[in-house]
């Protein structure tokens, strides 16, 4: 029987630094030790501030977003344009683009994409939320920007077809060479879809 | 003023995060935007599993080791050449040593390495116990395996001084290039070691 290289509430803790995205076995076991190395308050202050987004963190029942009100401070600030909704996979997204500045609209926070086979279908998206909310108060646009990978044109696609039955113009964000690249590093679907889009001087 | 970016359970968490080791700004908050998308109940586990280790983590008292009895399961092998004592930083280079399969002699773990500046002195490290327990046991040879740093070093001067009363070599793994690499990989102070300390064919 090979012996366990740990004490069972290590290799437990590793198990569960596992599950976040981009740690492998090794880094998992780096920072598990890492942690057992703390001193007892720091473990118990991280242990609670997990513990604490089970109970504290909650969601805009309007557009998904984090919110610590009923409603985020976003959709509740009057000056922005309401006519505009973004529609994204989640909070994450939220944040990137309001770093940018760039955007002015609402958004509405999908929670995911389609992946049937992942048991996530449409009614564990916010689907619903989004067709009601476009139905009571339409806007003008709706810009889907979720990503360009296969899930996320599926879901696109069948955000259209749901959408079909509102008078609203449906967008998604252009495709093409990331700024300050080369175009070497673009793959070959991103340079097929840059030069099919090419725009004249 | 500048509003803060998500709400005040998921900057706590990010701050958590960011205390571990390798572990930056945008990697700490990518990693807690990803819990606050798991499951209730994986996020509980997760938190239980950090309270666990301030719980249940436990370390042999003979050599400072993980153990979940007082005394853990290498300094119990009464298989194990009890001579040889390896001299090392944490609990996680035990591991690394066991892993490898090549050593079959006792450990000593200090818990760090001296670092006057941050307040880590003899008294903070198991140089007590160890010159204690090579006074009760004399072995015929102590590995210092501390790393080859600053700290490591004058960690190293030090505890040959402590254990100068006693009639026991001291000894250091060997310095030079890692097997699998070229020299010009190698730092100047790695490169001058194996160079000096170069053997004949």
């Amino acid at each position: 029987m090979a012996k366990a290289l740990y004490p069972a509430c290590i290799e437990d803790l590793i198990t569960s630094f596992r599950n976040l995205p981009g740690i492998g076995k090794r880094t998992a076991e780096r920072l598990a030790l890492s942690v057992s190395a703390w001193e007892c308050e720091e473990v118990t202050l991280f242990a609670s501030r997990l513990q604490n987004l089970v109970d504290e963190l909650k969601f805009c029942k309007e557009c998904g977003n984090f919110s610590e009100t009923d409603v985020c401070s976003i959709c509740e600030d009057r000056v922005r344009r309401s006519n505009v909704i973004c529609i994204v996979e989640q909070p994450a997204q939220v944040s990137a683009i309001e770093q940018s500045g760039i955007f002015r609209g609402l958004y509405h926070v999908l929670g995911g994409k389609l992946a049937p086979l992942d048991g996530i279908g449409p009614d564990q998206l916010n689907i619903d939320s989004l067709v009601s909310r476009v139905r009571k108060n339409p806007p003008e646009e709706i810009i889907i920007a979720l990503s360009y990978d296969v899930e996320g044109e599926a879901t696109a696609s069948f955000l259209v077809e749901e959408l079909r039955g509102c008078d609203v113009k449906v967008t998604r964000p252009a495709t093409g060479i990331p700024l300050g690249t080369d175009i070497t590093v673009a793959d070959a679907g991103t340079l097929s879809a840059a030069l099919n889009r090419r725009y004249t001087l």
